[in-house]
């Protein structure tokens, strides 16, 4: 896991307080990475750590605290970058353009993350559902609300609601890992490598920003209503 | 259940070899929107239909079976409303408006739409996820394929890859019904009302088509290069 993304923007990792919960996080997310899949028993999670069981259950109580710290330190390395990337002297434009390429190379980075949230939404506890909301759902969605109205203020975007924005855009992204083994089975589809993961991120950048209309078409329908 | 969409497209039901199958499946639909999840037992569903339990195992063997007999119902019904809609004497830009709409009142219409597609890809046994892509990726990108194929030759529709857009357009679409619970739960997010749906219709609709850059900014990027 390398220490930045490709969008040239520096990750500080979260300080971190205990290195066994720290290596503990470590071995689950390799686990993880080996398997891909979450589903990784906390006696695996010692037994590739080398730490004793006993600790496992002492740091993180039960699987689905593993799994939250997991996305906690993961999701705090991309909603540090989101503030980073709102204060760069930059347009409205290129910072959504960055945002989209970060985004999509964070799945990409951690693998399992898209696995993750769904299992921690949908399968673990209300409690969990609410955590996941609480440090990846609502910062992202102020993010885009915040940057969404930097862009309307400086006539670059259209008015367009935050919440619907947030939905097609996480949706549309997030897609892509988890569609990954559904499409491999359809006929022409093969995994999700760094060039797919490159010709997706110029896809979203220009249908997000652009559409998908040519632009006579564009203005044929712009100009008859 | 009503027997047609809102796209003024009528749909024909899958004819129904067995009354029995059809009153099972209409129990399992009917059980899954009055919970609001999936997780029903095949004895709940033989309760509420009134149908002796060994019957629901000799007609759909275990419950995985059941699903995928649930959602190749509904599928069913999207699928012959694609190709009826390919064959209408219609611009591709509109065939792509009525197809949004039509995605996004599907998963609307069948609440648990959603959740059977990603526990039958991802939670179930490999000959479910195969079925599921089988009677819904497949087609699906195969209709898309074709409806941008049409719409590129009409010089409507830039040069765009299939795989892409169906990966883009589905997730953005399918996310609405997905982050439901997760996005309630961050302020100022409620339910998917009827409202909701054709808020998100009219949403996806414009982001698709002309993206959210307004005119001058988009003329800007296209002649900076």
């Amino acid at each position: 896991m390398g220490s930045q993304l490709n969008t040239g923007v520096p990750i500080r990792l979260p300080p971190t307080k205990n290195t066994t919960a720290e290596k503990l996080l470590v071995a689950a997310s390799e686990l993880m990475i080996e398997r891909s899949a979450v589903e990784v028993s906390l006696s695996d999670i010692a037994q590739k750590s080398g730490v004793n069981a006993a600790l496992v259950k002492y740091h993180f109580g039960n699987k689905d605290g593993l799994l939250l710290a997991l996305l906690a330190r993961d999701a705090a390395t991309e909603m540090a970058q989101l503030e980073y990337l709102l204060a760069q002297p930059i347009t409205p434009t290129a910072k959504l353009r960055l945002h989209i390429a970060g985004i999509i190379r964070a799945y990409h980075q951690f693998p399992y993350m898209n696995r993750l949230i769904h299992y921690l939404l949908h399968e673990s506890s209300a409690d969990a559902a609410d955590e996941v909301s609480k440090f990846f759902v609502a910062p992202l969605l102020d993010f885009h609300r915040r940057l969404l109205a930097e862009g309307i203020k400086a006539g670059e975007f259209r008015n367009i609601d935050p919440v619907l924005f947030y939905t097609s855009l996480i949706g549309a992204c997030d897609h892509l890992f988890f569609a990954r083994h559904a499409m491999s089975r359809a006929s022409g589809v093969g995994p999700v490598t760094d060039e797919v993961c490159r010709q997706y991120i110029r896809h979203m950048e220009a249908l997000i920003c652009g559409g998908m209309l040519t632009t006579n078409t564009e203005t044929a329908i712009l100009t008859s209503g």
